[in-house]
């Protein structure tokens, strides 16, 4: 941590915030300049108070210099982590973060168990490694469709007997955490849930990997420490994932921040996939934002597809229909290699 | 709402909108323009399923004209509405929205009996109406200190008893909820909480008048659709709270929206106060973004006091101190007056 | 500065850092910390070859802590500047970020003698001290009105003869920039502009004084240099103003951003204005956010005035009719007061 | 266009707007709906004068349904522009828009004669089609490198003859224009530009293909608009090019809106190329953005090489060396044929 000091500062206030320093147990290092003076601080092993310094007479501010989350770091977990979903009631064990990249598809909410095996049947048909779809859905309105809860749950759990495929779902509160965690193979937490930290803390003990969705205005720190929330509490099976934040663009619903994918990287152990259908909200996105995931590095997407997207209760104009879909694996079969991955 | 049509749609295509919105019993009005035809649909008393129409062959897009908020609405109910906090356990009656605007002052964080106590008569001297602080802290990191919990609130509950002023707490989470219902005259609810959906549905059942801030990327429909969460479970005490969104600009935390205020008054019957302490981060912007929130029209603000800024656990950089908060309060009394209002 | 390594950097790659800036002739400080070193440079008069540092190995980032710009700087001018604007063909001679602040009103673009002469006599009644009014006017499309050019000068400075008000008008560019700095009492550089390096070192030799407009995406930095500019080639006489920022948020045209008039008056010794006509787009936030601007501590606002806004060429949705801009003068008379202010 | 009116809308007042509508030569479609009337209006062949149709009584908004672009529009041309660039002096004559796709490389500032030289054979060797190098640099600093002008630009010309590559390089005003469109094979406008309309119209007249980069916070809109204003002037050879756009994110320099090109490919025939460099700042995220980029549909990208970073004087950090640009390289080849295209 850095401490920069006012142009103006005395020589009494660099020595007074020296001190207090001192005083937390730390070494002080400071460094006269031209025209200003800071100073270096080490020997924390936890965090240091921050506000106490920026309150000191004469300190311009303070600067941090090492990242305050650790067990999402790959400072201190060198290798790459490979989450395992699924393995159990018949669908497949599918590694997320390994050599293959990995495509959840589905519905954006399931409506019928008719509507969800169609869709099922065609994306791992059309080679799919999980099956997505909502059975609780975050609203903005509490006057919109919010899903068919625990029966949209059962619908689920048959399509996973029949075809094989795990399922993600989202949990969108406490309540919905522990039904969503028994029946599902893995949970998902919404954009708008990534600081709700009751929820977090949740996921961290409910035994399921966990699929954590980036905020619309989060920094990648603050998706960091959100992991991290999840992760204290023993559950270390995440996936992040990146879906589009909100930026004064207009031509699509949100803007899909690709580069998050090489920073993750280089910064965390922990995988990250893309969702280019809410990330750009468009049908005619949908396609081009996936096939730039891979190519970015992602280990895998997450793609909305409906048989008959112009009935879709929710969400239908991003959804892409599964003849859309099966040339979207095809073209993604040919680009995953290109990054040393197999799909 | 509004379809507007592709250049080149056929007049088949125009056709079978117009169809396809007969079948839903709503009215179709074609309008062929010299590039392109749109076509307005009149006659829904609900909402209309959107994209249904936007799956449609030759739909450029879907327009909505009439806003999808209710009980918030100005249209609604006209009259502004005042929400009336304390009235309890010592506490004074305090109006929100009426002539009188209102200053909510405290801590950050409640960390002893005696800095609670300390502030809590500072503020209350100095002419505010409300006594704020933190026993349950959202934090974005696992690590930090996360307030006090039913401790801070048993100290809040003294400082009531002690000054008269009503107590505003935030819950951060549905348990945390519980017992700040309990304990609070008014009951905050966190930016980052703001589309917690199952705590703004428990809050609607609370019990107790609601603050409610707006997300860090929330447009102002959503933070109205927030709102009427709450109170489509029957509270209709909501007062809501701009703190500041997150954009490129760097000088302050976060970028304080002040044009939201007369947009509120413009759309919206509930009151709405700003947060300049958050909204900054700054304790040397608290004092001018105050005044201006006064002079643009808010019902009120609501500012972090510390009698030792340098020792507080969370937030010091942007408490101003009692004596600041009383120079700030000499200004506001004589701005007030200039918008009708009195402090 | 300070060059913060990589968590595993090798004690060579420190050496190797430090070696690097005593070959640039300035002293390195080595601190190493707990899980990395950082690195303090002193002794820099100019800057600091940054890139050659980011890219030695081991090299994690390289913070800047001294602000680059000099001539805007508070450091290097403690006092206050203020800039004196007419006292030329009739005009009073008004100072800009005095004890009285400033109102600049008219309208958005000149349109005809008698619309601009019918407003400038109504805003000269009300109080403004300064008329603005667009002779070239900067548009997003080539098909768009772009104003009347010399003639509008024209009628400017007939409109001044008459009232006595000095005229602030536009320069789009290094040819209407000499027709202006010709005609007009003080050259307006837009938002669009802010970083159009040909015009600001134009204007750095006009010898008028300039009124430079922030950018709709500029950091306050940025902001500094653009003022850096124009200061370097010896026109000292320049006026910031902050007219909305761009961001997500719908409500208005642009998100009015006032933090930034304490945060100039901070770090500069230049006055700040604010238009709240751009700043919000909505006729109805401009009376609201005025006041606001007052209260903020900003040295003046500029208001766009018509007396037939339904008939404006140019941007009639914000335009404030005269009877508002009057009761509007009469609540900023009120609220000067407050922040040891006249108008 | 259509006008929204307020819910609490007289009679009368719709009846005043449509005929002011009918007086501009317009038909009026009035749609009364449950809770407020729209009109629609067609027959316009130009601009509808909107603001006066805002300043009506009982107006809510106006809402502009077909787009202000013309000449850029992919309805009024709906075949792809390929834009040729070289074939003179010496350099290859390259098409940008067809079927192969283009990869402009090179330094970002021609800092010498050899540096330029050793680069430009290098990218030359991996595949790249143009030569980039900025002569002259627009810098947010007046105090930074301006770069080497005039003498730049005789470097790239040398550059030409040498490797046969034609060149594309910067004119930051209309006084660089000149030397940079008699010299240079296609003419840049950098994003601080995008809305300096003296320069686009001027670069409408130099008889060079321009490419055209997108402003921090331009919608996608008024990159049409700007290029509207080259095209406007005669010069139809326009390519974009998107390098990032502003927002809160800072694990970047800028973010990386790829989705804007299939939405430049919807609306527009021009072609659009990417700039993972300048989009990113960091070179470790250039290589995984230039393959997204090609993934998603763009026409090209332009990647700054520097085989000595560490020495640049400008922009190091984003560079990458001719070993990692031949990687890149050999990974587009590999891409491209997914997309239907070459390299």
């Amino acid at each position: 941590m850095l401490v920069v000091m006012e142009a103006g500062a005395t020589r009494e206030a660099v020595e007074s915030v020296c001190s207090e320093i001192r005083r937390m147990g730390l070494t002080a290092h400071a460094m006269p300049g031209a025209t200003r003076t800071a100073i270096g601080i080490t020997g924390n092993t936890g965090p240091v108070p921050r506000a106490r310094l920026e309150s000191l007479p004469g300190v311009l501010e303070v600067i941090q210099v090492t990242q305050p989350w650790k067990l999402a770091s790959r400072e201190v977990h060198p290798d790459p982590t490979v989450v395992w979903v699924g393995g159990e009631r018949g669908a497949a064990r599918v590694p997320i973060g390994g050599a293959r990249v990995v495509v959840m598809a589905g519905p954006c909410a399931v409506e019928t168990a008719e509507q969800t095996l169609t869709i099922a049947r065609a994306v791992r048909e059309a080679g799919a490694a999980l099956l997505r779809g909502g059975a609780f859905k975050p609203r903005t309105s509490p006057y919109s469709f919010q899903g068919l809860g625990a029966e949209g749950l059962a619908i689920l759990s048959r399509a996973r007997s029949e075809t094989g495929l795990p399922i993600v779902t989202e949990a969108v509160d406490t309540e919905s955490l522990k039904l969503v965690a028994e029946q599902a193979d893995m949970v998902q937490l919404g954009a708008r849930n990534m600081q709700n930290f009751q929820l977090l803390r949740a996921a961290g003990r409910c035994g399921k990997p966990i699929l954590l969705k980036r905020g619309l205005a989060a920094t990648l720190e603050e998706l960091f420490m959100a992991a991290e929330y999840v992760m204290s509490e023993g559950n270390y099976q995440v996936v992040l994932c990146e879906r589009g934040v909100r930026t004064f663009a207009d031509h699509t619903r949100n803007t899909l921040d690709l580069s998050v994918v090489p920073a993750v990287k280089r910064l965390s152990h922990l995988p990250i996939i893309v969702d280019p259908s809410h990330g750009t909200g468009r049908r005619n996105k949908v396609a081009p934002l996936s096939r730039a995931a891979l190519a970015v590095g992602a280990d895998g997407i997450m793609v909305e597809v409906h048989h008959a997207p112009e009935t879709a209760l929710s969400d239908g104009p991003q959804a892409i229909v599964p003849g859309e879909f099966a040339a979207l694996m095809a073209q993604l079969r040919r680009i995953a290699p290109v990054v040393d991955r197999e799909l």
